[in-house]
């Protein structure tokens, strides 16, 4: 099976510009995308970077400057046979949650993120195609039952704890196990709890 | 296994207040309340309901007005034998979700909710005890070490997702199958998309 990982090195991570300036946000989203990529290689697959602009890594990189739906749509139309998609940002990911996303049986496997994203998706058929908008997890079921493809789906919090706020790097304090968990540490992030709720404070 | 489903029927989901009034509050708290019962009765186990006031319902009820620390702890030093404590607002919860908890192996398994939380837990050591302040699922890890336990955590989405804020229940009505869901949608909710994020509107 072909894994196919979409990374925007350019301005990745806009959404956390409240906490991280650009160069931090570049260097935090490296972390991620090592932390996915090295869990997909634990578990058996070589993954493919799919960035908007060329990155330097131990990985086969793709480089389509396209919007996120048209460059994996793009591999979807090329690659003959199983193809994965798996997003840079989750730094909760482990060998476990990808194995079973990997391991699922279905034409169309779907992982929902949190507030109707999809964060991860192994595709069987040869007629499915992504739509990354809105609330992409309702789109994706509609497509892959109007192609009749057999849909399945993975119940994971690591899987749908893409990190894109804030209040995301909390989780990643909380639960994440590699570089991007280290990093955050190493530049002063920690847990913090306000009004009974848990925060990051640097 | 005796199930316990810990249950505020007197001022539930405050933080929902700016969408739903205090009965509106009740009767959503209520429907996801049953949802979670009878998902617990449908992988084979009784749910006994520990409330804050008497609850009218077809499950055993254990009324205790303390806080709902000293009330579960109260029921895991009285209980003998394992225990599982299921939070009454998980909505999403599919008997695929709760039969993974269930048979998960370890002294201890916890099932992380979203923001530092545990959403459910099973004990199955006599010295195991909550604490549900704050990054609770940090102080449930720390005291399963400390009493010497093997502990286990269950990655679950369904189970991270307990539905405290107006934003979660965009959650529900993405994945809920059953009477919150139809609650929700009977109350006119209904998703929307704001600035590329899944909300509600009503």
């Amino acid at each position: 099976m072909h894994v196919v990982v979409p990374f925007d090195g350019r301005e990745p991570k806009t959404r956390l510009s409240p906490v991280l300036d650009i160069e931090e946000r570049r260097e935090f989203a490296r972390a991620m995308l090592e932390d996915v990529a090295s869990t997909i290689e634990s578990v058996g697959f070589e993954p493919t970077i799919l960035a908007t602009s060329d990155v330097d890594c131990e990985w086969p990189v793709v480089v389509d400057e396209r919007t996120l739906d048209a460059a994996v749509n793009d591999r979807l139309a090329e690659i003959d046979g199983p193809v994965a998609i798996v997003m840079a940002d989750l730094a909760l990911a482990t060998p476990d949650a990808l194995g079973r996303l990997f391991a699922a049986g279905g034409d169309v496997v779907l992982a929902p993120g949190r507030g109707g994203g999809t964060n991860a998706i192994v595709a069987r058929h040869p007629d499915f195609r992504v739509d990354y908008h809105d609330a992409s997890i309702t789109d994706h079921r509609e497509i892959a039952h109007d192609i009749g493809a057999e849909m399945a789906e993975v119940d994971s919090f690591r899987l749908a704890s893409d990190v894109d706020d804030p209040a995301d790097l909390a989780e990643v304090l909380l639960h994440g196990e590699g570089r991007a968990a280290a990093w955050l540490r190493e530049h002063g992030f920690e847990l913090a709890s306000e009004a009974g709720r848990v925060s990051i404070e640097r």
